[in-house]
Formats: structure tokens, C-alpha cells, sequence
């Protein structure tokens, strides 16, 4: 088994070119992780999701806890083995969906006890139990614990949270080390909202503390876009140039560039797979929604160039029939489309900032997307 | 471009191993197709549906016709193209569904007028508006229409329809060669009900039309198990042994042992998709239901021996778990995986009659399915 590392391979001013070694593989950064929320990357099964180019997908530690549980994962020997992806494995640690989805929740110092959404059962996480779960998983890169709140939010809220998930990222550490799960890596979490001073408090601690990776939370949390950005650009500046820097849940295509520009390896989001199963499709041509009758009879792919066999395959006259009959594969095939358009901008970026082209790579893409969709035939 | 043929290679009793050969491809018969009603096989991508092991695929003229509409299939480059899937495609005539699913609809001599059980929009289906639609999809394999009656049913209402599908399928021929679509091929369906006598004289009416192929159609409408099998080989008896015999509609894996040794050579059902959908599978144990808890912790596969490769790999535990959680992976895996049984079983069916061994072959399967499924952990 290989030890997690990260390599920096290349730079272009603050964007990165570099290289996650986990103990189930490499991930080539900057990356984009697919998200299999209960064990599954909805719609998609996950050959294809291999096949549109990922090399790392995200599981939700909130959902696999309540069904089917972390201890009956580990008795069935792993997530990798469950859901048949043989590829590294993120988890996050709960926190952000017990805050988002669960009802009577009680926040102390300790951690949280929380109601399940779907049947109201009681369940408590704490920093401890957060990293033993990741532990059950099996995941190559757990994440700490700690507290997502909503922005705009007062600065006071902002500090306490902030310094909660500070003092439950040091236990965290402590509970990831004491479980020896050698070559196996967990991730600190910056917090501090949209506050410069708390943001770099937080990453100062963090370093301090000391993890082989951390990420940026608490952001695409309702702020607008440029707040999101200045704070990624703050942020980064404060972390080490050694290790891998993850930003949380984000987002479109664009939200993934210009956080790259400001030094960001690791993405995961939802977008890709929920939009596609809205008839909603990510292209070099921008957004383009096939549920709009101008696409009935085009017998035109989605993009005739793409590296991504149904992307360059199917019209988009049958894509739109499959979702005005309300067909299934629409819903999969729209999934799998977005995700490897995902991948294919991921591996621009890469591509560039190996060259040392990452400006004009985005402003070039930025153009296509300005320019939009084929004219209607 | 190869011309429709069809060769008899081996026989055991009036059990038949054959090969039909169509303009998009070759058929090893027995043989099982997928039904691809609105131009997808339910939850499951054409590529899985072809790792399955189906050589062709059925698709409904009455859905197609309805939406996008065949002219405009046409105008896409046919219905291969559309549906990205490049072999042999055997559409019906839309009659059946005309008659299970429209409202409204008015029988005459000339034809059948509906409504669109979707919008309430008024279509005409004729027998040669029938061949045209499948012209137009570009249908490897077309279908006579005919008049489907539910049974059981009065012998005057039965003759009525029969006679009328023997006059349908006069005018049928006529219209198809009118179109000159050399190498594709038109069958006849034989109707009659249960009634022995009635189904010898439409079989008569048919030979003496003189079609490539036969159906039997207007079965697995209501009857018990053993009327159908009856039915079956009174009529395969009374078809020319040069060609093709296609028992529509039908059915479960029994169904297709019991009509197989009847002499029946290609089959089309819904219902591996359909259960799969639901959580239930066929196996060589017999039908499992996945809902079931006892599954819950199970990491064993459907079938370890299988030669698909989800039916082996992915664990019980895994599948109860999305459709425990809902996750349309569980409804796509369940499909393909018993789409990949009725292969499976087919292909055995195939090599037991090449043997010799068919018999054998049939006892064998039953004892698995009687047997049951894998005792619990």
C-alpha cells in the first residue's frame, strides 16, 4: 500500500498542477470528485463514472450513518468493496448534512445529537465518532468535524464556530492518529465564514495542528460569488504550498476555474449530476437545457468533439425525447455527460497549467461559454 | 447489406437451434429480446444491454408513434441511429398497445382509430399505415397488425378478430412490398385465441400469404399457463419448419423453457426489466425479491457463476441498499442483471439443443429454481 502524498508538479502563478497518492491510487489536481451521496453517484453507474475520467469520488458520511450504516459497511468489507469503485474514496464528516437536513439538532461542545431525516431516529456525532466512521468506510481521505454555518451570518457566530472547529479538528487528529491508519490522510477544515482575520486565524491554527490536507468550508453557502472567491484567494494565501487545498462543495464550471486561478486543487459538487437529471447539460457552449423543443429534431451530439463517447454519440434530438417521456436513461446519460464535461475542463486546466497557458486556457473557455449554444439548425 | 434468412442448425425433439440473419445483423435463436418501448430498454444503457448478450431488440411502434413520431425518427436517420443501437430491431405493429392502452378507439375493416392515451390526440393505424411507421423506424423485423382480443373470449368474437388479422396481414404484405425494402423481413401473426381449430386455419392463411417469419400472437393475455403451452404447440405445428416462430409477449423464464421445447424460437417481454425495476430478480435460484431484509447484510452476489459481470460482483447488501434508499442504480443493476439471466438462460437453452441435451438441460434448470435461492448466512 502506497502512503498519501501530494506532489506539486507544476505552477502558473497561484494555480497548481499536482499529483494526491492515496492508498487506492493517484488523483491527478486539480480535481474534480463526483459526489455518490448513499453509496452511488446518482443515475450513474460508477464504470461510467470511471470512464468520464475521474479518479476520486466523494461519499457522504451523513447518509451512509443513518442507511446502511457505517459498522454494517465495515462488517461488509469497506465502501470500495460495497459500491465496487476500486479508486480513492473522500468522505466528508457529517457535519455539513446533519446542519442542512436532520431536525432537532443539539450543538455542544461535544459534538451533535440530531433526528435522522427519514425516520426520526436519534443519532450522535462527535469528533470521535466522525473519524471512526471515515475509519468503518474506509476512506482514503477522511475529513475533520466541524460547524458549516450559513452566510451572511454575525461575526460573533461566525468566531464561534470558527474556533469550535479548531478545538474539534485537534481532537479529530488525535482520534485519527490513535486509530493507526497508516498511509491513510485526514483533512483539517478552514472556517471563519467570510471574515479575512478569522479565515486566516483558522488556517494558522490548523497548520499548528498540522494535517497532510486541508480544505476551505463553509463557502457556496448562500454568498455571493465574488465574496466566495476573495475569501479562496485569502484563505490559500495562508496555506502550506506542500499540501493539497480542497474547497468544499463547489460549484459550476466557472466557480471551478477561477478557484484554480486562486490556487484550489480539489473540488466536489453535485451540480453535474443533479442538473443532468433536470434535462440540464454543462458544455464548451455553456449551459444548454434539453428539455426546449429547439433540440427535438437536432441530430446533433451535445459536443461532436468531446473525448466522452456519449457526449460525441447520442443527439440531442433523443436526449430531449428521452426526458419529454420521462425515460430513464435520460437521466443517466445527462449525469454521465455533465460529469465528463467536468473532466475534460479539469483536464484542461491540468494540460494548461502544465504549459504554462493557464490564462489563456480560461479566457478561451470563458469565450465559449460567452458565446453559447450552436445556432438551431 | 446481408437479405433476411433464417437457418435451422440443429433440432432436439421439436426443440430448435437456429440463426436468423438480419440486414443489421445475425440472431441466435432461441433467442430473447429486450423490449426498448419508447426507444430505451428501461433503465438500462444499449452498451449494457448488449453485454447482456441480446443479439435484438424490440420497440413499440404504438409509444414511438405517439412520441417523437416515426417521420421525424426518419428524418434523424432511423431508429439504429437514434437509439445508438446497431444491431437487428424487431418492432410491432402498434396494435396490441392500441387496443391495452388507448382510449377511444374505434375498430373498422380499414382500420383502427385512438386516442392518445398521453395527450387525447387523434391517430389512424392501418394495416398499411403500420408498415409504413416501421419503414420509417427502419425496423429490421416488421410486424403484420392485427386485432389482439383478451381471452378468455366468445369463438364468434375470436373468428371475427382472426379473420380480420388474416385480411390485415394480406394487405400488410402488399403494402410492404410495395416499399421494396429488400433483405428486411414482414411476419404474420397467427391469432385464434385458445381455440384449436381457429388457430390452425389463421396458421394455414398465413403459410398460404406466405410470410419469412410467424408469430403467435394474442397469448399471455389472461389465459393459465398450460392453455398458452397448448396453444403453442398446436400452432408451432402447423408452421413451416424453414422458418422463424416468434411467441409474442411471453414471458417468464419457465414460459420460455416450456415454449422452447415447443418449438418456438424467439421471444420479447417486459418483464425482466419491469420486476428488476420493482427489486425482483430471476436467477438460476429461482425469483429473489431484494426488498427483502434478509438481504440486508449479505455480501454475496446474485449469482457468483454467473458470466455478467454486475450479477457477480455486486453484493446482495448492496442492491437491498438502494432500493432501500431509492437510488435508480438499484432499478438500472436489477434490470441488466435480469435481462443478463434470460441471456444466460438462453444460451444454455441454445448449447443444450446443439448437444442434445435439451432435456436434460430443462430438468437441471427447473431443480435450481425449485431448489431456491441460497440458504440465509
Amino acid at each position: 500500500m502506497t502512503a498519501f502524498s501530494y506532489k506539486l508538479i507544476a505552477t502558473d502563478g497561484p494555480a497548481r498542477r499536482g499529483e494526491v497518492i492515496t492508498p487506492h491510487g493517484a488523483i491527478r489536481t486539480p480535481a474534480f470528485m463526483p459526489v455518490g451521496t448513499q453509496a452511488t453517484v446518482k443515475a450513474v453507474p460508477f464504470d461510467e463514472v470511471k470512464r468520464s475520467g475521474a479518479d476520486i469520488v466523494l461519499a457522504n458520511t451523513y447518509h451512509l450513518m443513518l442507511r446502511p450504516g457505517p459498522e454494517r459497511i465495515a462488517s461488509l468489507g469497506g465502501l470500495h468493496k460495497f459500491m465496487n469503485w476500486s479508486g480513492p474514496i473522500l468522505t466528508d464528516s457529517g457535519g455539513f448534512q446533519v446542519m442542512s437536513l436532520s431536525a432537532l439538532r443539539k450543538l455542544t461542545e461535544n459534538g451533535v445529537t440530531f433526528r435522522s431525516h427519514i425516520d426520526g431516529t436519534m443519532f450522535d456525532l462527535s469528533p470521535e465518532r466522525a473519524v471512526e466512521i471515515q475509519a468503518l468506510l474506509g476512506a482514503d481521505i477522511s475529513m475533520q468535524l466541524d460547524e458549516c454555518i450559513k452566510l451572511p451570518n454575525e461575526r460573533a457566530e461566525i468566531e464561534r464556530a470558527m474556533e469550535l472547529s479548531v478545538r474539534w479538528a485537534e481532537r479529530c487528529k488525535r482520534a485519527f492518529e490513535s486509530r493507526a491508519r497508516e498511509g491513510y490522510a485526514l483533512f483539517g477544515i478552514v472556517q471563519g465564514g467570510d471574515d479575512a482575520e478569522l479565515r486566516a486565524r483558522s488556517a494558522k491554527a490548523l497548520v499548528d495542528i498540522g494535517f497532510p490536507g486541508y480544505a476551505i468550508g463553509g463557502l457556496a453557502v448562500g454568498e455571493p460569488q465574488e465574496v466566495m472567491l476573495r475569501v479562496v484567494e485569502e484563505t490559500a494565501a495562508q496555506l502550506p504550498a506542500d499540501k493539497p487545498r480542497y474547497l468544499m462543495g463547489v460549484g459550476t464550471p466557472e466557480d471551478l476555474m477561477e478557484a484554480v486561478v486562486r490556487g484550489i486543487d480539489m473540488f466536489d459538487c453535485v451540480m453535474p449530476t443533479r442538473n443532468g437529471r433536470h434535462g440540464a447539460v454543462f458544455s464548451r457552449f455553456g449551459q444548454i437545457n434539453l428539455d426546449n423543443a429547439r433540440h427535438r429534431d437536432d441530430p446533433r451530439p451535445i459536443d461532436a468533439e468531446s473525448p466522452h463517447e456519449a457526449t460525441r454519440t447520442y443527439s440531442r434530438a433523443y436526449l430531449h425525447h428521452l426526458f419529454r417521456v420521462q425515460e430513464m436513461l435520460g437521466q443517466t446519460l445527462l449525469s454521465s455527460i455533465n460529469l465528463a464535461y467536468y473532466q475534460t475542463l479539469m483536464q484542461g486546466m491540468r494540460d494548461a497549467i502544465e504549459r504554462g497557458a493557464f490564462a489563456a486556457f480560461c479566457a478561451q473557455t470563458k469565450e465559449g461559454w460567452a458565446k453559447g449554444d450552436l445556432p438551431a439548425l
